[in-house]
Formats: structure tokens, sequence, C-alpha cells
């Protein structure tokens, strides 16, 4: 057995990455570390009696991946082995998502992962992360700032968790993500490939690594070891593996907090005030953090000053002061609890937690939050109100001969324009929105109901566009109404 | 009040780090940030009732470090403070104890606050650290692969143990450290010093910071903050606030473990195998490092590899089974205990724990870990054994009439040579005790006396120097006994 084989199984066996007669699916771009790691796992997976399905993404981002794909099929093949190819349009994904073109490869990814994973009963997915790898995520949350749960870099063995893409659908059941080469540099796996005589293609990977990760990898990790510390790379593969550790420990603390007194109702988490203040600020933290998720699972980014104030206002606050939270939520200090729900304010108007929902059915309802939206479709006559004298702000008619459908709800963009009717001409959205005094808070999630040319006819609670409104030659009525459930 | 002096009187009192009728010693170099400190706490000294006592160090590192110590004592006397100035060869204390300038500047100048500190009756020390020396301290210890501990960076408020500097003596009462402008950047101090129109001196600690500390500061954070992050020195001052509280939930955890667990023998400390295996392997890993420094207080750096072998001994080692640990330690997988204890290879052999002792009184007897060491200086005619008969390695017979008192003790260095007595002429001490088969373990701390020019009289326990070696002319002996207690 090849010296790197032996390492790697030695890993596996330590930190008990694989079971006994597990399914396994490979993520295989056709680069060298995951060419490494394919090769590697079929060397190995007599010993465990694992069974290894192939899976490779073709994500669309250069022009010779059809190439990748096709070369990732040959190698399957040659070890007789299952193989998973899907092509993916990235880039649209990232625009209709508004993700940077990384985080939208990676959600893609995964997500194609997971669902190759289900369909071939597999319970783990295996991707070819190297200590290199780890070395440049550590780096990179490091300048970022990051807390312990950045700075402990990937996981060698970790669940693997989809936010639900669709609001109100369940998220998909978990499937665990293994590094079996987390501590093998990249060095290593060249040496590899030599020795047994292996081409990788290069690795498509290198597209989602971006502008700024690439700069790590290529300009700031050399200047660093030969300026300052030889050995960065293995130092903090290291640091990565302690701190791992530690926040192991830390997240079993806070689980079994959360289990002891996190209490979900319908649209709020409570936690007794007198236990919860009796925790370590460590774990008081993170419980708000969880409630946050828990309540918002699709939501990104949770400042650091927004916990430190809630936390000081839990902490120090009379009764019913409060604090306000991201995702439109808010912390308050009820007598003996400590009350995390949706901010009132928010409450009164619909929220999308999505930047773009797909095309409208203009027959149908639609859940949105804790709103239905309703549209259809009528013949003017058989209207039984008169649509020029709406005055309800949740209802919109609208004159469906002018509208390019298919129609879509979306949030608003930098740059927003809209005639609203009543008025002379197109106005900027946001000093419009300003100037109709909608609270600050709800105006970024706020629906905008728009063509298929993306131009808005409906600001959902506040105004009709002129260009779409009801005219005494209109035939047909495209009826909207937004209710709270 | 000064809007400076407003936030750091909010830091004092959020983070509880002065309190009412408390003594300060205020560690003053001259420089911006500890003059700016000084004046701070002197216009807040009224809110909690403090006395500020001023403390200067002169390093004696740089020609105009007297005149600095004449402008801190005139500050302190313009504000009518008691002022202690003291000057001390640190490039000296560096020579003797073998450390980096850096490491000795440290040590001389917390011993010297310590001592002002006792001598006032002053329970806490203040010094000047901005949040700038926080950022570099973080970013040093992130490029060493530091883990939790180092990466949380400087506590506001910590506690300040001294080790003892000399073997067997108990360490000093304990002083806290406070660091009020730990969360205040350099260039609200410099704004603050420009407003009040006063004017430092340069920072004499500049020097300490030596070449490596001041290279993070001038070229790779300017660097980092040009190039990747722009907010890098706040992004690290913050992750250093959080790491703080982690470690400090982890810190606690620990503290509990090791009153529970922690039994303390003479030599040897031992944990309850069963309780032992069952803690999570965050506390088992520090509880391992808190009896290393426990039996070793003088331990400078335990690597990771060493524990990491240690723990895994302790989890899969069969009864009997035994890890080599830093400082001559092992750890040994008993029956129902696992111990850590002296390696007994070591315990067969004198051991120095410092690399240089102090000027030996030729007539007394010296503790030396487990052993004593006693000397005496007698005209040949009273001895009763012929000094060309000893067969017992752990003594010496020296002709004293040819060695250049006063003579010490130190450990081996780089290049040591040495003259045998039966050998031709000097050989290298490193090839000579490989080839008299002493223990590896323990040649690093193996006594050797040297004479005031520092030449080697005697390797103990293998063999006097020729040069020192009894003749006919002889008519005073130096006579020397190791002695296991």
């Amino acid at each position: 057995m090849d010296a790197l084989e032996q390492t790697v199984k030695q890993v596996i066996q330590r930190l008990n990455l694989l079971r006994q007669g597990e399914r396994v699916v490979v993520a295989v771009s056709g680069g060298p570390d995951s060419l490494a790691l394919l090769h590697i796992l079929h060397t190995l997976r007599t010993h465990w009696d694992l069974t290894l399905i192939v899976a490779h993404l073709d994500h669309a981002l250069r022009p010779t991946s059809r190439e990748d794909a096709a070369f990732v099929g040959r190698i399957a093949a040659q070890l007789g082995l299952f193989c998973v190819r899907e092509r993916q349009d990235v880039r649209a994904y990232a625009k209709a998502h508004r993700l940077s073109l990384e985080e939208a490869a990676r959600e893609v990814r995964y997500q194609f992962l997971a669902q190759v994973a289900r369909a071939t009963q597999a319970t783990v997915i295996a991707t070819g992360h190297t200590a290199d790898d780890q070395a440049e995520t550590v780096l990179m949350h490091f300048l970022r700032g990051a807390g312990l749960s950045g700075l402990k870099g990937m996981l060698a063995r970790s669940r693997l968790v989809l936010p639900p893409r669709e609001p109100d659908t369940p998220a998909e059941p978990p499937v665990d993500l293994v590094r079996p080469l987390l501590f093998t540099p990249r060095r290593d796996i060249e040496a590899y490939l030599e020795r047994k005589g292996l081409h990788p293609v290069q690795d498509e990977t290198n597209f989602d690594t971006a502008f700024h990760r690439n700069r790590l990898r290529h300009e700031l990790l050399p200047l660093l070891e030969r300026e300052y510390q030889p050995q960065l790379r293995t130092r903090l593969a290291r640091t990565a593996e302690t701190l791992a550790v530690d926040w192991d420990f830390i997240q079993q603390a806070v689980n079994t907090a959360w289990e002891q007194l996190a209490q979900i109702h319908p649209g709020s988490i409570t936690f007794p005030r007198d236990a919860f203040l009796a925790l370590h600020p460590a774990l008081q933290r993170r419980l708000v953090r969880r409630a946050l998720f828990t309540l918002r699972p699709l939501l990104r980014d949770v400042a650091w000053d927004h916990i430190t104030n809630a936390l000081f206002i839990a902490t120090h606050g009379e009764t019913g002061a409060q604090a306000t939270l991201p995702g439109h939520l808010m912390l308050r200090r009820e007598y003996d609890q400590i009350r995390i729900e949706s901010d009132p304010v928010v409450q009164e108007w619909p929220q999308l937690s999505e930047p773009m929902t797909p095309p409208l059915d203009t027959n149908a309802t639609f859940t949105i939050g804790d709103w239905t939206l309703t549209l259809r479709t009528i013949p003017r006559e058989a209207l039984d109100v008169s649509p020029f004298e709406n005055t309800d702000r949740w209802q919109a008619f609208l004159d469906a001969n002018r509208i390019h459908f298919p129609v879509r709800l979306r949030t608003r963009q930098k740059g927003d324009r809209f005639h609203p009717l009543g008025m002379p001409g197109d106005v900027n959205l946001a000093d419009f929105l300003t100037a109709q005094k909608v609270p600050q808070a709800v105006r970024d999630a706020l629906p905008l109901l728009v063509d298929a040319n993306d131009r808005i006819l409906w600001v959902a609670g506040v105004r009709i566009s002129a260009d779409a409104a009801v005219q005494e030659t209109t035939t047909h009525i495209l009826h909207l109404m937004f209710q709270k459930r």
C-alpha cells in the first residue's frame, strides 16, 4: 500500500470518518485533490467494505468544463464505479439568488451532492479538501475577524444541512460530509499522483475560490511563509484542529443548554430569565444566535454588535426593554423570560425571505411568511367591485392586457425606478418608499411585483404602477390580494 | 470630561476593572500610551477614590533612557503622585537567563511592577496596552499557530503570576493586571495627547517589540489592511474579545475538573482514569498541561504533539504504557489512574531548572530539585580519603589552587568544549556526553561546574576536567558532593 494511502487510512480510523459497509458519494471535479481522493478511497474500499459513487457537477463556468465531465466519466468507468454527472448554470443561479459566484457554486454543488447521496442511499459525501485548503480557510476567516466557529476551519466529519430553498418547505434530511485529506498537504497529493501516473485536469474548483481566495493562496500565504513563518500552512492546519476540539466542547454545552432552556412557540422563542442569566456569556451569545437561526433559517450573517446589544438588554434592561436583531427580529426582556420574536412593525408587512421567487401561477395562492398571496386573472365583467375604487392597500387590480407575463415577486435592488399611479413619471423607488413613510425595517424585504421584463407593477402595500393601472379599454384584470394568516 | 476619558470610564465600569478605593500602580514608560493612561486615570481617580502610584523601569537599553526616567519623574511630580523608578540591566539579565531581549524585558518589568505593587500595598497594576497592541498580539500568535489561549490575546483584567526565579522558593502572591486602553485604537490616544497638549517621549517599549513585532506593526499589519482587510485591527481586537469569553468558559470547566479530579502527590499528579476519560478532549488536554505546569512551574513551551501522544496513551494504552512529556516528565497509564510524574531515568540525574545559578558559596549546601549539592574547601591534609581514588561519580575533588573563584553551575551551551581528565586535550562536550552514554533526556539540564571564566571544571556524574584535577602540589581541595534526597 502506498504511503499516502496508509496515512489516509489511519486518519479515517483515528477520527472514525467512515463506517463499515457505508455508501460514499465521492465529489470528483477531476482536479488533483479529488482525483487522488477517489483513487485512495478505491484502494481502501475493501477495508471498510465501502460502495463508492462518483459525483461530478459541471458548473458551466469554463469553456472546457464539458471535457472535464467526460474525463471524470472515463475515470469512473475505468474503476468500475457508478458515476452521476450533472450540468448547472451557476452564473444564472448566482444572479437569480443574488449570490456571489462562490456562494452560488457552493450551494449548487452541495445540493447536487446531497441529491446524489439521497438517490443512491449513501450516508456520506467525501470531498478532497486538503491541509492547504484548511490553512486558506482559517486565514480567510482570520482576516474577516471570525470567532471560534470560523477559525476552527472545516471539520473532518460534519453534518451537511442545506437550508430549504423555498420558504416553508422542510429542510432536507441531513447527510454527513467527510474530508479524509484534510491533514494532507497539497504537495503530498501531487507526489502521489506522480507516483501513480495519474493526470488530473486543472481543478475546476479554482474558479469558485474567485479573486479573494486565489489571492490568499497565490500571494498572501507564500508571502507569509517566506517572510514570517515558514511552517504557516502546517501551523494553521493545527490551529484549526485544536480549535475544532474546543468548538465541539462549547457546542455540546450549548446543545445541553438549548434543550434545557429554549421554549419554542409559534413565531417566538423564550428562555427562562434567571436560568439564562446564570449561564456563561459564551453560552448566552450562542443561544441567542441559535434562536435567530431557528426562527430565520435563511439568515446569512449576524453582526457581533447586535448580539452584544441584545445581551446587554437581557442582562441589564428593565422589564419590557427590547433590542433589535437581524432578520426583523427583536429580543424582549419580559418579567421572568427573555423572548426573541418578530419585530411587531415587521409583522404588519409581508416580507420576502428570498430576493426573487419563481414565476407566479396567476390563478393560485402562495405562502409568504405569515401571509398568503392570492392571484387570479378574470374578465373585467366578472369583477364585482370597481377596480378604480380600491381602498385596501393589500389588494391590487391591474390591467392584464398590458402585463408581460409571467410575473414574479422580488425585493428591491439598488437603482430601482418605478412609475407610481398618479405621478407624472418614474421616480427612484428608494426615495418613494421614504416619502411614503414605509418603515425602514421592512423595505429590504418588501415584495415588489414585476413583469417578465423586470418592470415593477406593484409595490405591495404602497402603490400600483401607472403602467399597469386598469384603463377604460381593459378587458382582463389581474387581481392580487395579500392576507395575514 | 474629555471624550476618551469618558470612553475609558465606561470600559472600566462595564468590565469592572477597578474597584472602589483601590491602590493602582500605573506602569509609565513615558511613551504615548502610558502617558495618556496616567492622565486619564488621574482624571478618573476621584470617581473610584483611587490612589495612583507611578512606576517606571529604566531598561538601560537605549542611550536616552535616563532622560525618559527623569521625564516620568517630572510628570508624576506635576500630578502630585508618588513615583518609583528603577534601572536594570536587561541585556545582562537576558544573557544570564538565556532569554531573548523581549522575554527578559518582560520578566524584569513585571517583577519590578509586582514589587512596587507589594511595597505600596497596591492590588492592581495598570498598563497602557491599546487595541493596536492587541491586534499585533493576536496576529503574532496566529502566525505561530497558537490555540485559543494565544488567539484570545491580552485580557482586560488578569492575574499576574510570576514564576519563582530560584528553584524551590514559593511563587510570590499574585497581583492583578488591568489594561483600560485595550479597546482604544492608538490613533485615539494620539488625538487625546494632542488635545491635552501632552508630549510623550519615544516609547521605550518599542525596543522590546524587537525585530519580529516591529515588522508586524510597521510592515505586515499595514500591508494586510491595504490589500486584504481595511478594518483588520478592529476585527482582530474583536476576535480577541469574543475568544476571551470562550476561553474563560473553557477555563472555568477546566478549573472545576481539576478540583474534582487532580490528586497532587509529592512529585506526581494522578487523575482517576475513568473520570478522566469521560471528559471532553478539550478538557483532557488542558488537565495534562496544567499537571505539567504544576510539576514544572518554569516550563516554557509544551508541544502539541507531546500532549496528543500522551492523550493517546491515556485513552488507548495498556496498563503500564507510558508517554514522554516535556520537563523530563512522563504520563503513565496505570490500572485505574493516569499518572504524570518524573521520568525515572531523569530521577537518576540531578537537573538544573535554570540555565545558570548564582555564584556558589564554597562552604554550603544547595538544593537542586530532588538533590542536594554540598561544597567545601579544605586543606589537603584534612582530607580523610585519597583524592586520586574517588570512585563515586557524584563526588569531585578539585585543585582549589588552580580554580578561578567564584564557581557556578550552569547547563550546556552550543559549542561547549572541555578537557576530560585522562584525555590529551579539549573535546566537544556534546560528543563527549554521547560517547559516555549520558541519557539524551538529561543532557540539557545536566549541571556543569564552571569557574569565573566560564571554563568547565566538572561535568557532574561524568568526569572532572584535567585542568582542575588535584596534583601533587595541590594544597587546598574543593570537594563537591551531589546527594539524592
